[in-house]
């Protein structure tokens, strides 16, 4: 009955398994013998499936029949191709030991190093590699990791015994112990071994090899490892394999070495092979730093053959993988083995090239070029100045907060928004740094380079301006102290002045002392050749968040297909504008408000008319006024004092509105369409300067789509009662100018109930775009100017997998969006959905956007690239999801 | 083909149609079928079917074949049984048309009276009551009636008129023209209605009796009727029935008169005859008060054979409604009429003896009591003190907030707590006036006999926190403008000092000036029958919201089951608790912040031993530390300033702490579990005091049964991570202690989050508990605290059917309630599921809550009655409901 075949051989170009056996021979295993078989020189070795796994914990720890042979005949498979013997102290043969289940799992035992190791194996080992002190430091290590994994022996032990002896040798390091210290300390280390366990350290390799198999097979059920799979819901799989490799030794004289590289240069993308060696080495070595590694390059002339061997593995792994590959090998006298392959780590200017080049080399095509090897954070890196050298100014960091919009900036620092308009004006470059942000520092904002605040998270109000305007921004450095009277800030000992250079990074959230040289971004034809592939496989529409037409021309030339939020607040902040809009929020009477309304009105219509041009041809849509009325009035007593005066008013007036407006809960309070439906004067004069803008356009000859949102609906009847109002205006307008135009009327969907009853909703409403934003902050109760007091904490601690302000919460939040979307659009097929909202353009997010079928996703100017990729691979790998499903259904 | 019976006639003590025929008879005319056909003496008439609507409507205004014969026939049915003539002048019958459809309908027409008068019959009338003056009013009334809802005509024409012809007959009432007077107006409006139609009024009966039926068809569609059948969906109604009825006049002389009775009295459920009559007079002129009615009591002298036959009838018609009747009744010579017959109005002393008098009398059995004779919202005013009279004191109001804390309150003025604590302890009753309260006043508040606020909503902390209590509280009263200063309060021109009297009453939100009469509440013998009665068909539990030995032993006696939800923040304000809760979390170790919690841990162990005390036998749901830290620390300078004298440490610590706690929505701050979770500690003190308190109960013999709820968990995780805390605190206890106790974890669901994830969530929880007033916070996006502002103008403008925070928005909250229930007993089908907060003692709410499947309801202490009524209601009518069905599918 015993047909079963428990171990499969891998090595000298051969292979017995393959990579789609994950569920018999585990994620490792099956990797391993796919190397093997496209003739990859991996050193050779077997793999025990998980069905002997299975079987062993079946039968109490017994191994089935014939497992013993099989794994013996393994061990003579890897001496015949290594040409050494296992035990054999002339000419040993060395193996490691891994456990590899189908999925990767912690919990498991890790890796057993040097099996095979004894008292005359080590001997040998310090002949053949001429270095006795290696041999006995492998041989001392070896004790310690069987000790520690297989015996359960904690290292702790033989950590103390290690300390005693460097005390008696007085040295610090271990390195500075010599061949005789460590035979001394092997020694010690067997002496461990025996008090721990009550044996001897096994002598024989086989005994030490069945003892590290079954330690594999025991800690498949390990309490980690259970109840990681329970956590995870890891449920059908029979156990772990176990993988048995021949050690392969770098270090056996000037035939031999090691090194690293990958198949093209990750910082440039050139074709090339790129990467460090070192002769006579392992591959310690060059991790410790103790050998400076030579560049790959000078192998050329050390191992001629060699190199070229492994210029011809670089193009065939590429050609295998589709991707570039990061490469580990080792040459043992004058044999090269492949240690380990995998994708390699880019920059973005580095992924852009190499996908334009492999589709050129006809490696890939453009799909695969798209879906695979470029990540939407790659092109963050591309459309940003960054520094010369990321590691240059490592030394010269005085701070770190958190990357709230990425990019390099350089500039002499200024505390005032004021002060920085006014450096601007002179030509200068300034670093802006705040406590933190309000709408009213915009202006100063724009002028700097980069902004620095000390306070406020990834969403606070400097980090959603500057990612808007792809302005770098550190946010929320608290290493940094601020004091505005001296107009000076500390970091730790350092105290920065007003005219102090720094240079942020953005991307990092470092702060760095002085200027750093920067590097500005290139769109070069690759990106734009990239791009072009991208949208041809993109179904997802990609607008963007603009409320300028600056902001909208720069989100055009990134490929945006529309606007899909413009908040209009923001526009009421500049110059006169803040003085009638206060104005209006004062006024006692309808008559004052709709006087003070009036004033507005051509304000808006002006910034209408820019954004329309900008945007010819293309959906804009327009949020009605949201904010809390209260952030429009000054809140400090010489402000009131000046509006007092401007308006004619006493100032009590202005100090008795602001107190009337004052609110527990801004964010829960009188704002959004409650706003509008409270005073519709305010949803009409919006209405009227959208539609007079639109039709003046229009005569102009410009072709104009304005979609007018209402915020914050909860309710139809709110919907409704807006709408009324629109409707109502639009016929006012269209009679006025003898004219009309289309438009729709849609609603954002941003508090709960809205996305609950959206089947009521959508009876009202043309459209549909989800604010996550306020959707994250009303679905978890999270205030996201508070969170900072809990939600690092919650991401460190894992309570929450990411914060959910910059990562859709698929689960909760996301489920709403699939719930409103379903129920809208069963109301009304018709119905456009949209997501606007910082998560707009996070790929991860758009990923899921995608799958519950929205029309499109809007996110700032800077990220429409990002979200365009983003939503490319998506669409990719749920054709390639499909395709796989077909062929197992054809199978 | 024309066997269709379009007329269904009804009177003389029978009736062709009954109560179940509303589709083809209307609500209307199914419910004179049936009270004629008990027996009862309704004024004879006939009704014309809905089919013969849908047939007018459907063949351009024709009635089918045969109509005419059967209206015809249907008016000597009349005829027969009036012993009159429809247009006979020497003993003239008049008839009332009224539309009426199988669901009541607004915009269709509503009511002609007096139709069959003409100029001959006119002087009959005048004859028969020997009352010229009323004949002619009733036919001048007739042609305006019948011009305005039957032609079209507008009633504002006919006014004109009457209003020239007073002008020249120099009077200002209409009651100052006599009979010639009248004679003239019928002759203007004639010319009125000639102008306006066209066409002289019609002289016959017949012409105006087709014409006001048709009327009424045409009413089924005019704009209102059909805009309201689209509002409220109502779709599948064939059209109006018309009711054509004889007019009885209890005018005609001596031997005539109209009255009003109830069959027992509606104040005191006394089982007597109780209202008020007139002889020789119309409905009319009770209504109009020119004549004082005399007590029904008396007419058992002037008209005993009918006197006796009225109380015959209130017999027959209580046994036939199975409740007590409301009667409008005329008498014309000697003859007795029933006009209507409803379910009477009563007061709650009165709801409760009559339901229990009808049990005992054999009326109904229990469960028809408990289902339809009680109201649940009449318990509350047997709960509460009221005032002697509801109506003496109308012109004493001086002012009127929102009726938040029910009964009535009498006391001296006071505006601080601490004044109301004194003056309490002198022996003085006061009344608590204050712009808001806040957890800081919780001394005086309960000192007070009732509490006043100007500012702040149905759940306000005055409001929540009286209601809590049961006693009286008027919030938001904006009528009266407080100043601390000269502790006074203004009412329009009335100013009130501290120290004079003023009485409030909670029920209906009024402030009196001066010292009412109030009657203390009786929970007699009636009540607890009745409550016994009530449990016998409960099926939903009924626990309570209590935070005090003194409020659990109240809400025991009204009939909790348990405490639902035990909110442990109270506990921390008084006395010396609140200085070491500020110690807690001014401390700025770990070390420190355990020192203060052990100084706070005696306290809350006391604190739950009464209360698991006054709860033995019961379970005890106990709600960790909930409210953000900052609500503990003083806001003001001066108090801060004793805080860190006594603290010694330096006031600018304590101003700094108070400024790093700031949040800008303290609602989505760190509160809840997240406290629990960044400080553990406060956790385990929680813990341990519930477990140790419980042990201790428990070596006295007591039944403890503690149930450990987390407060606004909003993922798996936080749950998991509290609970880990808990159960380690748990085991530490148990050891110690040498014995263990059962206790739950659960959760608060409150989040919507937590709702939509419930499933997982339930992995974690051995309970949930729906707090209902975060849940409707987060699922609209409103803050209580501030939706003052657009909250009652959504109410009144009908965007919002009811205030959310007051009646469970089922729709929207509810949707999570279910969606959470549901999903949670998916996973654990143990799982106990309760709702606490506010709805919990809105029976409409208790309603859903019994609907969706909940284990129990919370609420405060004096709502446990009403919510025991309301789950009774809500099951039996369940019931009532499948029955019916049942009963259907039988068919």
């Amino acid at each position: 009955m015993n047909a079963k075949k428990y171990v499969y051989r891998f090595g000298g170009g051969q292979a017995e398994g393959n990579k789609d056996m994950r569920e018999l021979l585990g994620g490792k295993g099956a990797n391993l013998a796919e190397m093997s078989a496209i003739g990859l020189p991996v050193p050779p070795g077997f793999t025990i499936t998980t069905e002997a796994c299975a079987y062993y914990h079946e039968h109490n720890g017994k191994w089935p029949e014939g497992l013993e042979e099989e794994v013996r005949a393994g061990v003579r498979h890897i001496e015949q191709l290594m040409e050494a013997g296992f035990g054999d102290p002339n000419n040993p043969l060395l193996v490691s030991v891994r456990s590899g289940a189908a999925l990767s799992m912690p919990g498991m035992m890790d890796t057993v190093l040097n099996l095979g190791i004894n008292d005359r194996v080590v001997e040998g080992l310090a002949r053949r590699t001429g270095n006795e002190r290696f041999a006995y430091d492998a041989y001392r290590r070896f004790i310690d990791m069987f000790g520690d994994v297989v015996m359960g022996v904690h290292h702790e032990h033989f950590e103390a015994v290690l300390a005693a002896l460097k005390k008696e040798k007085g040295v610090s390091e271990d390195t500075e112990l010599d061949a005789e210290a460590l035979k001394e300390l092997v020694r010690r280390y067997k002496e461990v071994y025996r008090q721990h366990t009550g044996s001897l350290f096994p002598e024989d390799p086989y005994e030490q090899l069945y003892r590290a198999i079954n330690a594999v097979f025991e800690s498949w059920n390990s309490e980690r490892a259970i109840k990681y799979r329970q956590i995870h819901k890891i449920r059908g799989l029979l156990g772990t394999a176990v993988n048995v490799q021949a050690m392969v030794f770098g270090n056996m004289g000037e035939r031999s070495g090691t090194g690293v590289c990958f198949t093209r240069n990750p910082a440039t993308g050139e074709n090339e092979l790129y990467g460090e060696f070192l002769i006579n080495a392992q591959g310690e070595d060059v991790v410790a730093g103790i050998r400076t590694p030579k560049s790959i390059s000078e192998m050329k002339q050390v191992m001629p053959e060699l190199y070229e061997q492994l210029v011809r593995l670089a193009r065939q792994l590429e050609e295998h993988y589709k991707n570039m590959q990061d490469i580990e090998f080792t040459v043992q006298e004058g044999r090269l083995f492949i240690l380990q392959t995998r994708n390699g780590k880019r920059t973005g200017v580095a992924a852009v090239k190499i996908a334009v080049d492999m589709v050129d080399e006809g490696l890939v095509d453009p799909k695969t070029a798209v879906r695979d090897l470029v990540e939407p954070a790659h092109l963050d890196q591309l459309l940003h100045p960054r520094f010369k050298s990321e590691t240059a100014y490592k030394d010269r960091v005085i701070g770190r907060g958190l990357p709230a919009s990425p990019g390099a900036a350089v500039g002499q620092v200024v505390f005032t928004a004021e002060d920085a308009e006014a450096w601007r004006a002179q030509g200068k470059r300034v670093i802006l740094v705040r406590i933190e942000t309000s709408p009213e520092d915009v202006g100063g904002m724009h002028a700097a380079e980069g902004i620095l605040t000390s306070r406020g998270g990834m969403t606070s109000h400097a980090a959603v301006v500057a990612r808007g305007w792809g302005k770098p921004c550190v946010a929320g450095c608290g290493d940094i102290v601020i004091d505005y009277s001296t107009k000076t800030f500390r970091a730790g000992n350092v105290v920065v002045k007003e005219g102090d250079w720094i240079s942020i990074n953005g991307s990092t959230g470092e702060v760095i002392l002085g200027q750093e040289a920067l590097v500005e971004p290139s769109l070069s034809g690759d990106f734009a050749r990239f791009m072009e592939w991208v949208d041809q496989f993109r179904t997802l529409g990609v607008r963007t968040n603009a409320d300028t037409p600056q902001d909208a021309r720069k989100a055009v030339e990134f490929g945006a297909e529309g606007i899909g939020l413009c908040r209009t607040e923001h526009m009421f902040f500049e110059g006169d504008r803040i003085l009638a809009m206060r104005e209006m929020i004062l006024a006692t009477t309808l008559e004052e408000r709709r006087a003070a309304l009036a004033k507005l009105l051509p304000y808006q219509k002006e910034d209408f008319r820019g954004i329309f041009r900008e945007m010819a041809g293309k959906p804009v849509t327009i949020r009605l006024l949201d904010p809390p009325l209260h952030e429009f009035l000054p809140h400090d007593e010489k402000e009131q004092q000046e509006l007092a005066q401007q308006l004619g008013i006493p100032v009590e007036t202005v100090r008795t509105k602001v107190e009337a407006l004052k609110e527990f809960n801004p964010m829960l309070g009188h704002r959004g369409c409650r706003l509008g439906i409270t005073y519709p004067e305010i949803t009409e004069m919006q209405t009227r300067a959208i539609l007079e803008a639109a039709l003046e356009l229009k005569q102009e000859g410009v072709d104009v789509r304005p979609e007018i949102m209402v915020p914050l609906v909860g309710t139809r009847e709110e919907l409704e009662h807006q709408r009324r109002v629109i409707e109502e205006t639009a016929q006012k307008v269209f009679a006025e100018k003898g004219d009309r135009i289309d438009f729709l009327v849609g609603t954002m969907i941003e508090v709960p109930r809205a996305a609950l009853l959206a089947d009521q909703i959508a009876e009202v409403a043309e459209f549909f775009s989800f604010g996550t934003n306020d959707l994250t902050q009303l679905t978890f109760g999270y205030s996201r100017d508070d969170a900072g007091k809990f939600l690092p904490y919650y991401v460190e601690q894992k309570i929450l997998k990411d914060d959910p302000f910059q990562t859709l919460d698929q689960e909760g939040v996301g489920q709403l969006v699939q719930i409103g979307t379903e129920r809208g659009r069963k109301t009304r097929p018709s119905l456009k959905v949209g997501i606007c909202g910082e998560h707009g353009g996070d790929p991860a997010s758009v990923a899921f956007c995608y799958k519950v079928g929205l029309d499109y996703v809007s996110c700032s100017p800077f990220r429409v690239p990002i979200a365009r990729l983003a939503a490319a691979q998506a669409h990719l790998r749920a054709e390639a999801q499909k395709e796989k499903k077909a062929v197992m259904v054809d199978v």
